[in-house]
């Protein structure tokens, strides 16, 4: 890293005097005027700043007020069925505060009190039981870090290029550390025909009830009955007091405010599996019980809602990894619209099923780019091409597009989605 | 797990007709009335809740509104200095939200934008330098999960039980995923003198300024210049836009605000290490250059502030455990005041120098406890009792009590912070 910034853009105290960095695009211009940022006295540091005893819970500062969820107004049209997005370009790390976490909601989020919580378990099952929320807290608990991604993440890439930022095009993601109860141990207590042939069927308090049946193999492997996100308890939009986590599958069967899990020996081919969140082909049929979401990738910044701040040098190349089969192995990197690819450096490495963040720190030579990051998970998967993608599945579906997004940087920095061919 | 619950607790649904869980402790006579809950129409799931558009950036839910940072008045009489501390009692997992996470300033947190951010590097280098925020920007990151111990988390229990709350007597702690540039890497762009008997004096734009001195070899090891916190930006009251994280280490040398690294042959003393964050002993001199948070843990519940909710039976005793030597190996669980220990189930493995959550899953008889938690670290240090600390370090100090705390609990389920022997 020696000799990492480039002598133009250095800004040194020469012989006690200060000179400012300028900021690294203009710097050269900067370096022989004092700044007096540095040379003179702020008021900050000489005034008492503000106590925070009186902010029991603090909220982001005012600069920050960009990073915020959002919704796109031509998708969700209606105000009963309603998404945001989570601001993922101006995040890093890979932990999504519940405050901007993306969610969905299909008859608007409810308020529901711990003590009027109830969740009934019933069906094939030797004892049914209903719950309350001090019941739940009697069980052995778990703590994961996982993705939750809506099926149709990433959905309106199948017709083209259209939505202009990862906020839009991948923000249906979020990645949280929950703690909850295995539901096997809840099945157990109920007495559940656990053999492998049996379905359980899971449902919300709320007007929609959002019912999802899900095999009991994957029922009786990490499915939590969740009531904590990064330590605290769920929020309102995020299925306060008890949500499904169904870890790697789709967003939707995280039924929120869970209220109902029936043990059954067939699905219930709902509405919410069979209308919706189904893949349309090319010949009008439809792929279903597409639940796992596959190995996926996306670069934050730059990104169209994060140019590019200063000239050519130093720069940080930032993204997102994720996959629904586990860890994540290897991300590669292309600035070439995927002729050459190069690995990145994968930063704090994801729990499985959970979120990684990669980096690629190269020195810009200014030059335009057609960026694309490809992931590969645990088990080989690798990442397809939009093209390659469409070639099997048409473009008939909004659901489970898991394709290289391609973003064009000019020289200038701005970032643009963009298809390549 | 199979008949966790005992008979008595279980909610049946007999004939078709519901009956409640009734809460766990008196579930007997709720067992034999039908729960409206259960058996009517919930209004909740009959109409459209709210839409979240409108709530760019979420809050906890009004139900929540006790999982707060609170302080002590009697400990933070002037409005200059102060503390607060995180509500650990009532938080699950590992990560601490940034809203409820502690937070001490010597001078007042201050408002400091992007735009008027500078760094600056000097003293033993061969070209002094300032950065902007923009600049650090381009530097490769990193991102590591640390806690954040105050040094005087505990302090109040050198002298007696006397804070009767987890949130109190260990609250002084946070736990976040950081994101930011190696030290060493700013320390290299300077061509800092780097051998090991070399210290960087860092210092706080704010007033305090809170210098302090750090040996080359830590800042050449894990220390980061931070700027984002679970994945968003320091908030005001951490730092913003950018603070020290000095992984393991007290508190109080994780500077906010960072304004300026000096590279010297000597440490500076300043009031911040020798006045302040110095462990006086039972003969009135004083350890110094007492950095690292020894391997510490404290039961978050059940405990003063989070009494049992039900009677005997299966119930979740939870807590942290930590090291600033690195992760936590081993954590044992006394109910009889440290006589006897369990060892207890590791829940989701931290980080190095990162909390751990740990769990005892027991039948509670009812029976009067005397809880106590002991970490072990992978250094195999062990966590010392709070006579065994006073030995050798009297009761002078306010710093570094890593002791093991004990709560009492009675048979209605009370919890007190109380001294054994």
């Amino acid at each position: 890293m020696d000799g990492f910034f480039k002598p133009s853009r250095r800004a040194f105290l020469r012989g006690g005097a200060a000179m400012a960095a300028g900021g690294a695009a203009g710097a050269v211009a900067a370096e022989s005027a004092p700044d007096p940022l540095i040379t003179e006295l702020q008021d900050w540091a000489s005034y008492t700043g503000v106590g925070v005893d009186e902010v029991p819970y603090g909220m982001p500062i005012e600069f920050e007020s960009h990073v915020v969820r959002r919704n796109v107004e031509w998708l969700t049209a209606s105000p009963i069925s309603s998404i945001n997005f989570t601001p993922i370009h101006a995040l890093e790390g890979t932990i999504t505060p519940q405050g901007c976490a993306f969610e969905r909601h299909h008859s608007g989020a409810i308020s529901l009190r711990k003590e009027d919580y109830r969740l009934m378990i019933n069906g094939l099952v030797e004892r049914p039981l209903v719950f309350s929320y001090a019941d739940l807290e009697r069980f052995p608990r778990e703590t994961h870090v996982y993705f939750c991604e809506c099926a149709a993440n990433t959905g309106m890439e199948w017709a083209g290029a259209q939505l202009n930022g990862a906020q839009f095009t991948h923000g249906m993601i979020h990645n949280m550390e929950y703690t909850g109860i295995p539901l096997r141990a809840l099945l157990r207590e109920a007495g559940a025909d656990m053999s492998s042939d049996k379905w359980v069927y899971v449902e919300g308090a709320d007007a929609s009830s959002n019912g999802r049946s899900i095999p009991m193999e994957k029922a009786l492997d990490d499915v939590l009955v969740a009531f904590k996100a990064n330590g605290e308890a769920l929020r309102l939009e995020h299925g306060y007091p008890v949500r499904l986590v169904v870890p790697g599958w789709e967003g939707n069967m995280w039924v929120k405010w869970l209220r109902r899990i029936e043990v059954l020996d067939r699905a219930v081919e709902s509405r919410e599996e069979t209308s919706k969140y189904t893949d349309v082909l090319e010949d009008g049929t439809a792929r279903k019980w597409t639940w796992v979401m596959d190995a996926k990738s996306v670069i934050t910044s730059p990104s169209p809602q994060m140019p590019i701040p200063h000239g050519p040098g130093p720069l940080v190349i930032s993204g997102l990894a994720w996959s629904g089969h586990g860890r994540i192995a290897r991300v590669d990197v292309s600035r070439d619209g995927g002729i050459t690819w190069e690995a990145a450096r994968l930063g704090r490495q994801g729990d499985s099923k959970a979120l990684t963040r990669f980096y690629l720190d190269i020195d810009w030579d200014g030059a335009p780019m057609l960026l694309q990051a490809r992931a590969m998970d645990e088990t080989g998967y690798v990442q397809p091409t939009k093209e390659q993608l469409r070639e099997v599945r048409g473009e008939n579906s909004v659901y489970h597009n898991n394709c290289i997004q391609t973003w064009y940087v000019n020289a200038e920095g701005i970032a643009e989605n963009v298809e390549t061919s």
